[in-house]
This record gives structure tokens, sequence and C-alpha cells, in this order.
């Protein structure tokens, strides 16, 4: 079977293993105090353009979220995301767990408007008696989306401007970031990245690493005593150079990019395949995920040697699937489900 | 100016102040343990009809939601109701806080059906890995609901079998309990609402009190400690005696529903002025809650003499508004509304 | 039976009483923003010689130290008080439920040291990793001491000096800050209070009130948003207007003041009798409360005529209990007391 | 310089590194469900020598102690633990950030007694009004300790005969728990363990991998949905596999107990090279950490060259450390610090 069911598979990219091996015996103190970490932070600022940003590794996505977002509200507040969004649906209620309502908005394609933004916003403060319902109090979006959509630059500024407006601070999960930068037709770098967000984090864990997602704070607000909530929310690994040398391996020379590249490569190469066959999609998606809707023979047939995830019936005949790529994604597999078809 | 706002402009009933003040100087112990709240659960128990209840009395209806729903649900579950429902738009997000997701399903006019609870918890099991959802753990119902309607006993049946099937406890907030009841049409008693919920209550702030809430908790594996979660979540009233003295008064003899079918009556009568006149409604409600759709003109004539909710703008030229009626409204106000009129 | 065990014995101040029974059926609006609430806070305010003060009334003392301290503190700081204060031990962990430690410190007679919460603090951030262990994030006091016991000006000074060193807000839980400020050889004026105090509170449910507490804001960091806090912890009442018709009559020309003292007068007064016979005290308090030790014989003779709380097992013979006076006693009460002894 | 200043500054044993490597590429599920974890379960299974327990695994301790805790707990329970547990001091309120106090008891040499558990439950519900305070829900307790010391098996079995009997259930963690079982006279062994717990882990990260801590819950009632907590807690590791990984190669043949034993030689030898040269020491530790008690010129002196943990000043001359050892102690790093003395 070969697997294009999700982009967490595999194990890491060789060389992050490698060194993972290379410096095992070597003794460093705990908790993200260490060398490798200290390098890697300043890799992930030097990617990042800017000097000035504090960077933090985590362990996993959910974990990355909740600890954010509970360090950015108050009790009272909460935080607006695409009704789409991973916060509100796949974490098992991580935020409301942490004391604070998602105002989840109804979202085209996995993507936030900031038209939407600012109508959520506006209705809150037009109540008679706003403080009987919950204020909010930051953004949250996804880039690339949940269906794989990425936000134009336009679409983040206007996104910033709505945000800067009624003082909320924007958050970006970048659990995919390195496939939506890398996504095609993206005008939106890193840099852009760092520069409409308050806060956002790049994904290892889907992007090459064994684990890990590296907070990139940017707003001087939110960086008071961030260790302190790391630690409250169970995120401080011991051995915290083991998201320092994964991290410091993926930035310190591009490779971090080079694979979201890979990924996207292959992605496309996929959704060709459908296209020229003639199948649509649930979404248009220029990055490592692709939504092709399957007649149900098709479904069938290509269960038997390939691993995709059941995403949505669109009517009797018919389903939308999943087909995700990744840093590990061999192109033999996309050629094989080319020969299939 | 007069006042159809809300259900609580005013104070008390006046027996209820009477009695107040006639026991003002007696020494009693604190917390509810006194002779009046007992006296006043076994007059709760017996309007119920049921003698194996427990019966809390709490301050205030924000407070009652967030202890109950506390109290049943474990910490990953959420609480399915309307998304009209007060829990979900309008306690600033007091079940967020304790930790719980609103599990807000669309529902019409208020009401939450049995077939929508069934497809929920359904979904829900049906995911891949459901852990990484929100459990359901219990269904919320208004009764009557936040826009003045009222479920049938066939409807309240339907969902209580759906929650037996599921394992879900079935809570109704019954903030206007006794106006549901004496509502217009209603083939729904008490006693079936004891035998429909697990835990419900029945409101006194609205409802001729001063305040106060009288929790019934019918199923028996939801009664243990209940006291604890009360004195947590700081609703336990020091001068407990308060509100034992406001229940024994509105049930001891048949006040609560003698108030009640008063409001509904004065409801009625508007609902009549409005009507005959071709006025179209946003909601057919049979309780003390009326939303008559108003032009432009009437609304400003109206605003003059009378206070009412603005609730939903309909068009340009028409708003929705609010009328509400309670034990203490006077005939002569409804006199004036329809003279206006 | 004669009651001295609590001072909540009884239900409210006569004044209040008929001042609610004279304004029963007018009509106003909710939540705290009818007339009577802003003539109360106006009133507060006056008492506490300052304009620029919040005050909010809620319903009850957990209530109100559960929403103040987590309106105060960040997820990960905690609040240090005596090991014997209120919040320590008799709410259930009300605080903690909110998410927070109580780093509670040995403390003399119920009262903390400047000292003690120096060292506390200091000790924090000398760890090595400070983020590992919880953050001191404010102070809390009660004046008078849930054993009787008053702050002097002199300490209270020096507790404000400390808190004002490292940032962290003081916070005064005033259940009993009537008793306190009428106590014996108090040095400490309501003014004081409010100079060294970010916020405390003025209770009214052991100070005359059928229930109620004025949470008084004076740092105005912690002005923002607080109806939000009321609302959400369930502590926003919907008949507002009963919380301010109490404190407008507490306030508006000295009725909490003299109510204050007339229960000190009786205390001071049950001092007396057990200090002339010869009897020891748990500790040697100026206010409401006091702690006679009684050997077994006394105890159970006095027990047949009065209700008073058994506090402390001293020794085999001998019980430290308390006597509490309040707004209610009665000089004859005190008078029987003497006789039987 | 040489580490002995903990437990974790190491990565992996190199066979687990190189089963990572060697598996690097397959394609496995996620979450835990991958045919490693599957192995790893049933290997701890069998070295718990009982098929009918659960076993989860998660990424850290803190997180372990958080999800268990707050899993077991209701939400006006709180846990007992000896005052020095890690949970009290050591892991930035994490379980109070879940709404639980943590019940700290004084306890000698960092070991719980079952009288003084027994005595605080007792004392909660002889409170006249136990609802006010905060109800003992379970029992935690480390093995081996915070400062090394390690239960007898009578201990144990004390305990968990007073758990039994009021209802609690008995959590252990097993951070250390190779060195505990492998220390100097320890008469417990896993099975023992598993036959007094309710639910215990088995530390990782300190013993042997790159992070890890492997959940047991013997309890049957203590099974359900415990995979919701562990994702609601961002728990829950994309990549499980790794963390099956590990635990396989740990518990397949033994090297658990192996490197556990090798831990603990190392640590007697430091004893022993204190002891015969007159050092006394803080408390009489058989596991893995040491704590001798150093005069300033000898600390100044060993921390030329070692780095080791400041525990605790004695006095103005003296000064007790840590000295920890682990699977990745070289004799050869004993050995010198034999020769420096």
């Amino acid at each position: 079977m070969i697997q294009f069911q999700c982009d967490y598979s595999e194990g890491a990219h060789p060389r992050i293993l490698e060194r993972l091996v290379r410096t095992n015996l070597e003794q460093t103190v705990g908790y993200g105090e260490d060398p490798y970490c200290e390098a890697a932070r300043e890799a992930v600022r030097k990617a990042c353009g800017r000097e000035d940003v504090d960077v933090h590794f985590l362990v996993g996505g959910t974990q990355a979220n909740a600890t954010v977002i509970s360090s950015v509200l108050k009790p009272y507040q909460g935080v607006i995301c695409a009704h789409t969004g991973h916060i509100n649906v796949h974490e098992t209620g991580a935020i409301e767990h942490s004391g604070h309502k998602v105002l989840a908005i109804e979202a085209q394609d996995g993507l936030l408007s900031a038209e939407a933004v600012r109508a959520a916003v506006v209705a809150h403060y037009e109540e008679d008696g706003p403080e009987h319902t919950v204020q909010p109090g930051m953004v949250y979006i996804s880039f690339s989306s949940e269906v794989g959509t990425v936000y134009s630059k336009s679409q983040l500024q206007a996104l910033n401007e709505v945000c800067r407006e009624f003082g909320l601070p924007l958050f970006i999960d970048g659990a995919r970031m390195g496939y939506g930068l890398a996504s095609e037709g993206c005008d939106v770098t890193l840099q852009d990245i760092v520069s409409y967000a308050d806060v956002f984090y790049l994904g290892g864990t889907k992007q090459g690493a064994l684990f890990g997602e590296a907070v990139v704070i940017v707003n001087d607000a939110l960086k008071k005593d961030f260790r302190y909530f790391i630690k409250q929310n169970g995120g401080m690994l011991a051995k915290g150079r083991l998201l320092g040398i994964q991290f410091l391996t993926l930035f310190e020379d591009g490779l971090y990019f080079e694979l979201s590249r890979h990924a996207v490569e292959q992605a496309m190469r996929i959704r060709h395949v459908f296209k020229e066959r003639g199948y649509s999609f649930l979404v248009d998606s220029p990055s490592n995920q692709q939504f092709p809707i399957l007649d149900n023979q098709t479904l069938h047939r290509l269960s038997e040697k390939f691993r995709f995830s059941i995403w949505q019936k669109v009517d009797d005949g018919h389903t939308a699937v999943r087909f995700c790529t990744s840093w590990a994604t061999k192109p033999e597999a996309v050629d094989a489900l080319e020969a299939m078809l």
C-alpha cells in the first residue's frame, strides 16, 4: 500500500536523524536552553529576516495552538476563526478546555476574510450589553489552510489591518507553513508572514522533522513569560535539544523550503493527473493537499493500492477524498497513481 | 414609560416580600440547610409529583447553567444545544470558561429536534478517530425557549429517547419554565418535565422572585456531591433561607403557576392586538415573549411610550422587536398598548 | 437557643427591607445599570473619599474572591495568602478551579507579613528556572482576618510597599471590612484601605445586607472589562437594583459603620466577660469574632443555651470556640451569656 | 565538564536510535495506532505481568501528570501528595491550571505515609460542611521520590489500603520508576506496582529514551476515553510510532531494567565515595540521586570539573547538592569524581 493519507507517515529527513545520532552522547542542559536550540533560534530568526522575534520550540500543533491562544486571550475573550479551522474541529476542544470560546465564522474554502472578521467584531460591540457575550480577542488563521488553500498577500494584509484596527493579535497556524509558502502561485513570503502576524509557527511535524513546531512571537506585548505558558501546558521538552537539532537542520541552509517545494511539486503532479482525466475537485488547492472527487468505482479501485482520506460524501455516487504529499513522497508513488488511473 | 423590555423589571411578588419582612430577625443556619429551604424543597418535590428528586437553590440562571453542565460533563465532552440557546450566545462563554465546548446546532424557532441531536452524535462516532473531536456529553434545551416557543410532549419524548439511547443526560433550562407550562396549547406538565429530564430548573428570577433558580436533579447518577459544585462555583448563598422563603411562597400553594398564567394571558392579549392589526411575527410564540415585526414608523411611535427590545432587523423598513410580559405586567399596560396601536 | 455561631444568621437591617418593599414595583433596567446602583456607587465612592474608583456589586464572597483574583492573574500566576486565608481553606478550591495556585504562606494570627511576602517572591525568582514554578502574581489579605485580627496601618503600608516593589496588586477581602475598621484600637480608615489596596471589597452579607459585596477597583490597570468577568463567573444579578438599594442604604448616611460599631461593642463585652473570669483566648481579637478557650464542662453547659462554633481542640480538656457578633446581635444576648457564666 | 546535574543530559540509548534510523521511511498511521505502539504496549503489559492493563504513551512527565490527574478527579476534588511532590513544586501549577487543588501534606524524606493520608481524608469529612473545602479525590506519590527515596512494599500496601478504604485512586509518578525498582534494598517489583496502583507510568525520558512516558491504567474505572484526554491536553504525538519504537526497545528484552541497574550502581559508587570520606547526606537515598552535604571549599573545588545541582543551603558553611546518575553515566565519570575527592 502506498500512503497518501497524511503528511506525517514517515519519520524525519535523514539529515535530521544523522545529526541526532552524531550528537547523541553530548551532554547538554535541558528545557531548550542548550546551544542547539540557541543556534536553531538564530537560524529561524535569519529565515524570518528579523533579529527581534522570540522563537520557542514546542512538540506538537494542538499544544502550540492551545499554548499560544491561552497566552494571548483574557479569560472572557474568544478566538475568531474559520469554521473549518483546526482548533474548531479537530483538537478535542483544547481551546475551550483552556477556558475560551472558539468564535467560528462560516468561511469559503477554508479562508477567513477580513470582512467577516470586521462584521463579527462590530456585531459584538453593537450588542446591547456586550459583556453578556464573548469578546473577540484575537484572530486565528491557518497557512496553508486545512483544505490546502493559501491566502494571498493582499488578503493577509487586509486581515492584518482589521486586526490592528480592533487591537486583535493575528495568529497564524503554520503546521503546513512551508507547503503554503511553496504553493503554486503564492505571492507571500516568510518575511510577509512576519510582518502581518503577531505570532505564528513554523510546523516541523508535517514538514520533515520527527516532531516539533517553532513558535515565532513577533509582537513584543506577547513575549513576556512565554516559557511559563509552555511549561504549564506540558509542552516543555526535557531534552529540548532534540527540537533544536531538528530546526537547526531544517533552517540553517534552506532544507525546510526545499522539502516544501518537493511536496508541492508532487501534489501538482497529482492534481494534473486527476484534472486531465476530467475529475473535479472539492476545492482548488495549490498546495500539498489535493481533494479530487471520485466516483465510487474509482474510489474502490484506488483503495486497493493506495491509502488516502475519505473527506466528504458529495452525492450517492461520488466522494471527495484527500491525497496528501509530503517531503517524503516518492515520485514513483505518483507514477504508480498515474499508471492506475 | 411602560416596560415590556424584559421579565425582570420589578422586584418580587408582594407575598414574598411580606414573608421576608416577617421572618427577617429569625436566626437560622446558613447555606441552604435551614427549615425554610427544607420546606421549599418539599413544596417543589410535591409540585413535581416525585419525592425522590434532589432540589438545590441557586441565585441566577447563568450560574445554574454553568454549575449543572460542568457537574455533568467529563472534561473532553461538550453540550449539544440549539444555536440560539442561552448558553451559546448570552452567557459570556461561561460554559467554555468551565472547559467545555458548546456544540451548537442550527435550530428552527429555538427548538432542538431529536433528529438533529441523533445526527450530531452519530457523526461524532463515525469520525475516523473520534477522540480528535469533542464528545457530545449531554443535551441542553430551554423551556420555554429563548424565542418563546415551547416543545410539545411528543418532541420532549423524542429528545428523551435519543438521549437515553446514547447515554446523554437531558438538561432543561427552565428560567421561564412556568411561562412555558402555562403557554397556549401546551400539552406538557411539570410532571412530564420530571419524567423526560435528567436535571432541570424552575426559574424564580423571571417568575415572581427577587432572584433564584430551583435546580431539580432527577437522575440519581447526577446527585452526588452537588453542593460541592455549588460552593466551588460561587453559587452557595450564605443566607440560603432567602431562597427557601421565596420558593416556599411560590410553590406551597400554586402561586408560581398562577403568576405564570397571568403573564401568558397578557402576552396573548398583546399577540392578538398586533395580529388583528395585520402585523406579522418573527416567530409564532405561545408564551410570554412576543416578537411582532414593526414598520419603522410604528417602531418609532411605540418607542415614545413603551420600552421593548430591538431583536432583529428584518429589512430596511422593518424590525422584529420583543414584547415581554411577566407576573407583574398590569392589564392596563396592555390596554395602553392597544390604545396606541 | 441564642446564636453566636456566625454573622449571617438574620436577614437584613430593617431599613433595607423597608426600601426594598417601597421600591418593589418600580421598573428598572437590569444587571446593575439602574439608578439605585448608580447612586450606591456614588455613595461608596464618597465613603472611600475617591471619585475615580470603579465600584461593582456582586452577590457573595467566594464569588467576589474568585472573580477578582481571576481577573488579575495571568494563567501561570498564583496568589499569595496566609495559610489561614479564606480562599485557601474554605471556598472548595474556587481559586484553583479558575486555574490558579494559592501560594499559602504560614502566618501568625491570620496576618500575612510583608517580610513573608518578600521572601516568597524573592525565592521564586532565585530558582534555577523560575518558569518551572508558579509565579507570584498578587497578594490577598483579609481585613479583618479569618480569626478576627486586624492589620495596623504600618503593616498595611509595608505590604503595599513590597507589592509595589514587585508589581503585585494587593487585594483585600473585606467580607468583614466594617468590623475590622470598627475594631478596638484600629488605626486604619477606609481611606487608608483605598490608598493601600489595588482592589478590595466592602462586605454586605455579614454586615447588615441580605447579601452582596461591593468590589472597589482602585488601580486603573485592573478596571477594564470587569463586567465581562462578573457575567462569565455567574455573578451578574439580573435585578441588580437589589444590590444597589442595599448598598445605598448602608452607605448613604453611615449606617454601615454604625452597624459595625455595634457588633464590635457587643464582641468587646463578650471578650470582657470571658477575660474577667480567667478564660484565655486562642487569638487576641479586637473585632467581632472572639475565640475563648473553654474547658469541657463550660463548653457543655453553654451549648445548652447558645450556639457557637467549635473552632479547634486545644488539649483533651479544652477547646477553642468562636463567638461571633453582628449588626443584629442584641445586647440582651450578651447579658444572657454573662449571666450564665 | 562532567555532568551529574540531571538524568536527561544525553540523547537516547544507541539501540533506540538505531531502530529509529532503520524504520525511518516506513509508512505508518499516526497517533499511536501503528504496529510499533501495539507491540510496545504488549511488551509493557508483559513486563507488568498483566494482560488487562491499558497502556498509553505520552511525551513528557508534566503532561502525563496533568493528563492522568485531570482524568481521575471530579472538578471539586484535589489530589493528596507530599509537599515535595513534583506536581506541587515543579510543574508551574499545571494541576491547578486544570482546575484542581494540590492537597500537599508535610512528608518526611519525600515519602507520603498512609497515616498522613488517612488523617487528611478523615479531617475533610469531619468538617462542619465538608462541601466548603476541597474533597480529597486521589493520592499521588513518586517512585522513586523527588529526593531519591523509595517506598517499601509494606508502605505501598498501607497506602493502597487506605486508598481503597476511602475510594481514592492511587497514582504513582514513575518518571524514575526503573531507578526506584533497581534501588539498593528495594523489595518492590513492577508487579507490586501494578497490584498497588490504580494508574502509574514508566518514565522513558530519564531512563534511556529520547522522551516518553508509558502510562499504565490498571483500574478499569479509569480506562474509558483516555485517548480523548491525551488529545485534549496536547499530548497525542502525530508520529506516535516514535514512542512505540522507543518503549518496544526498552521493554522487549529487559533493556529498561538493565539501564536502571547501571545508573544505580554508579550512584552507589558515588554514595560510597562521599561516605567513606566522612560526608553526611541530606537524605539517605538508595537510588540514582545522591544528596551529599558539601563544605564550601569542596563545593567550589568540585564545581571546576563537575556540574551538579545546588539543592539546599544547610548552614553558612555547608550546602546540600545533588549528584544524579543515569543510564548514560560512564564509570569513568565516577572514577574522576573519586580521584578529585
